[in-house]
């Protein structure tokens, strides 16, 4: 029984993330370490690691221009939030506004990759905790563990693989998520 | 009695809303018609008319470099703001999606004039459906009327300065709210 009302009036509403669980911000670490510092950052050095600490020059690859636009898209995330979107009141809500060059570029990555997605469907913010949806898909527990609403996902990426996920669902990537919700 | 806890863990939370509310876009629309056209738009034809059809030109005016960064701050939103964010947990809401010329701007704009407001608080986004906080404030119906929360203010300007309230306590400036709030 969903606690909120989706812009249909009927359906569930769901937010979710985009780094690390719509985008593969990883495949873009590992990039752009190798080509600045020629080394390859080894899986087994992000396995339960923050990010920020597998990744030391974090703080600057992810201000650099471009960093966002040319991230991939995660496995399967295409359509598997197109059929939630025809099911769910679907939000792509993500945490950017600590890197405000970072607005447009997810605009823009959205509508290339994401191009059912609408303008009336984005959010771009800080905190994530005054949103409340019934559902929200996340890889940091920061967003999950102040989220208000019934249902969470813990998105499993190498930084919170050994977490105990807590009150929020695991899930290991959209395949799994979309059996879990469709 | 708040609905939710804010960041503080104890004060109620507020969203505020930017064009209309804390950036005077009337201003704006008027300085930007008077300047294409040589017409001076009369108060007499905006109170209680829809924005677009007060300024016919507000579609290419929105999308013009410069308009959100530009915009005057509207009386008393400074002080106003400062002093609620020392008591309640703020958030600065804007559904700037539809413009996205506007997103960098906004914040901008948000970073000269309300300094004392962080990233962390700051939510742009399309729909405001997904922002649940216990107070809202704002100059459009189409976001009053999907919140959530206990306590919603309409916030005076000409497009609204006839319609009938409903359950949102009209107000028509920031010295008035503050005495309400403070």
């Amino acid at each position: 029984m969903p606690l909120t009302n989706g812009k249909s009036g009927k359906s569930p509403s769901i937010a979710i993330d985009m780094d690390g669980v719509l985008a593969d911000v990883y495949a873009q670490f590992f990039k752009m370490h190798l080509s600045e510092t020629g080394e390859e950052v080894a899986e087994s050095t992000m396995i339960g690691v923050p990010e920020h600490t597998a990744f030391p020059l974090l703080e600057k690859h992810v201000r650099t221009p471009g960093f966002f636009r040319h991230a991939d898209v995660m496995p399967s995330a295409v359509s598997a939030v197109e059929k939630l979107n025809q099911v769910y009141d679907v939000y792509i809500v993500s945490a950017a506004m600590e890197y405000p060059n970072s607005l447009v570029e997810k605009y823009d990555w959205l509508g290339e990759h994401f191009p059912f997605i609408t303008w009336k469907q984005i959010i771009l913010c800080g905190s994530k905790y005054p949103i409340f949806t019934d559902i929200m898909i996340d890889d940091h527990f920061k967003n999950l563990n102040v989220f208000r609403g019934p249902q969470s996902f813990l998105f499993t990426q190498p930084h919170n693989a050994l977490a105990d996920p807590g009150k929020h669902r695991r899930v290991h990537g959209w395949d799994e998520l979309n059996k879990i919700l469709l």
